[in-house]
């Protein structure tokens, strides 16, 4: 890229990533988080005129309208995710606006999340470990942590048999699970997962369930009242994709009242703020939307973000375009 | 068994088993760990000459010489587990004694809890599910979390490819893990899992490894300091076998001075006592000695412990003998 383009930067970044674009773009840095409105608007007027990339996260603070308007001369928009739902891909496609994310190379990750807050879920892992270290197990003697529930054999559903819901299934069939889904259309070629034409339905035939779709119109809250009503008081829900999939104020009832029996959340609707509810329950593990936080998975993701810029600047097809 | 055997407990044991127990037969209960030496002696002197038969944990408490001798005219030990390194099996033999165990049942528990402290230790699940509860996620702002390890496609090792180690490696392989194992002799059968004549060699090639063998006294403390050396600082231990496998201070000072990455514990050399060094750890995830406590093997495993009782009275084969 060498200088050629002007990159905006308004998050911080994987360190890598970052200084991979300092090498080779006139890099722009704006906090765009602790600034207010005003001195938003300032920057804008000042280097939006210059700015031809972007990189940011595709989630809800990724690039609305308004931020595209303010940047005539974007070309491209690089996200450092696989989500991107908080670009405007309608605006991009009228403004010619390029955009690309990471797909693929966080797969594994996610679905290993995905598995690891099911375990986590079920058998209590960190109320176990918080038990350990606060004396507990000492104090009560052998054999008096409670009994927790299995894993293995439990009948799991997953909304979104893409990338990651189908490394999901994958991995809990090892573990003797039965596979069933729900997206609009049948999979062909996976006669082992059962294919549910209704989310509320797939919830009832589920004792686990895994949000692993994006975020669009037709997902957002699919996780309705009626279907954690559904999944009912041993159910589970696991939750990598998004906070918006899951009706949150519903849900938060649902487990701080055993009308859901419990959950791995990855995501929440407001992050970093999550209701404080959630905070003082021992049927929930909470995590701070580190689906694809290794660092294994954040290199390739930085190297797939770099390799699409590249080939914007080469003129060559872009890797993984989303528009 | 109606009544015939005069049964000894001498720990709680799961309601479930202890109502059986009470309806079937003349239960006689004593509290050994919480009972000082004289009351022990008491105790044995004044009721053990009617004990028939011992329902107890195959751990370090099982059933050792001095109280086999105490009960003149035992007929059977039946260990509400899997492992049964605390019973003198030489002793049993000399007087007669059966034992049995519960085998088979836990299999898939003690596995999955396995798969769930890997990922718990490597994704620092426990750690994540603190930082969130804290409020550290809201006052550090969002990306902020350390990044983490990627489990999928790691070289796992197995010591003890029995019933348990087996269950583990049929579902890491699903996660793209690499299997090699270390145990006395070549299994027929797995071409697909590499066979290690030492233990050090398999520490050697293996980023994770998961001890699931039987306590023996070729197993003890089979983790040596120079197994510790050799997963080095990007290692990561998972014991659901014995705290005894493991050189416990070697171990526990290797993972507080960085020189083995992590550690997922759910056995210590001296339950309920942990380490306290331990206990400020971030690179290892604590349980207390849970890897078959789910309901659903709970009931299973007393289930088999009165099919072998009720078996012995019949005169019938045992179900699971162990001498």
């Amino acid at each position: 890229m060498h200088g050629i383009l002007c990159m905006l930067l308004l998050h911080p970044m994987d360190a890598y990533l970052e200084q991979e674009l300092g090498r080779r773009c006139r890099l722009l840095r704006f906090c765009w988080e602790d600034s207010p409105q005003d001195l938003r608007d300032d920057f804008l007027r000042t280097h939006g005129p210059s700015v031809r990339a972007l990189v940011t996260v595709g989630a809800s603070s990724g690039a609305d309208a308004a931020l595209i308007d303010a940047l005539p001369r974007l070309e491209i928009i690089a996200c450092y995710s696989v989500g991107f739902d908080g670009v405007d891909l309608a605006r991009c496609r009228d403004r010619g606006v390029r955009v690309t994310n990471t797909p693929g190379v966080l797969t594994d990750d996610v679905a290993d999340h995905a598995v690891g807050l099911a375990i986590a879920a079920l058998r209590r892992i960190p109320l176990a470990d918080s038990y350990v270290r606060a004396g507990q197990w000492k104090a009560d003697g052998l054999g008096k942590y409670p009994l927790t529930t299995r894993f293995s054999d439990k009948r799991v559903g997953i909304i979104g048999l893409g990338r990651i819901g189908l490394a999901v299934a994958k991995r809990v069939e090892a573990f003797g699970c039965l596979v069933s889904y729900y997206q609009r259309r049948k999979l062909q070629g996976y006669p082992n997962y059962t294919y549910s034409p209704a989310a509320a339905e797939l919830a009832a035939n589920s004792d686990i369930r895994v949000v692993a779709c994006s975020l669009n119109e037709q997902s957002r809250r699919i996780v309705s009242r009626e279907v954690i009503e559904a999944l009912g008081p041993s159910g589970v829900l696991v939750n990598v994709g998004r906070g918006a999939h899951v009706d949150e104020p519903e849900l938060v009832a649902a487990l701080a009242e055993g009308r859901l029996g419990a959950a791995g959340l990855d995501v929440f609707e407001d992050e970093p703020d999550v209701p404080e509810v959630l905070m003082a329950l021992g049927n929930v593990v909470l995590a701070p939307h580190m689906g694809s936080g290794t660092r294994e998975t954040r290199r390739a993701m930085a190297e797939l973000v770099l390799g699409n810029l590249e080939a914007h600047v080469l003129r060559k097809p872009l890797l993984t375009p989303v528009a």
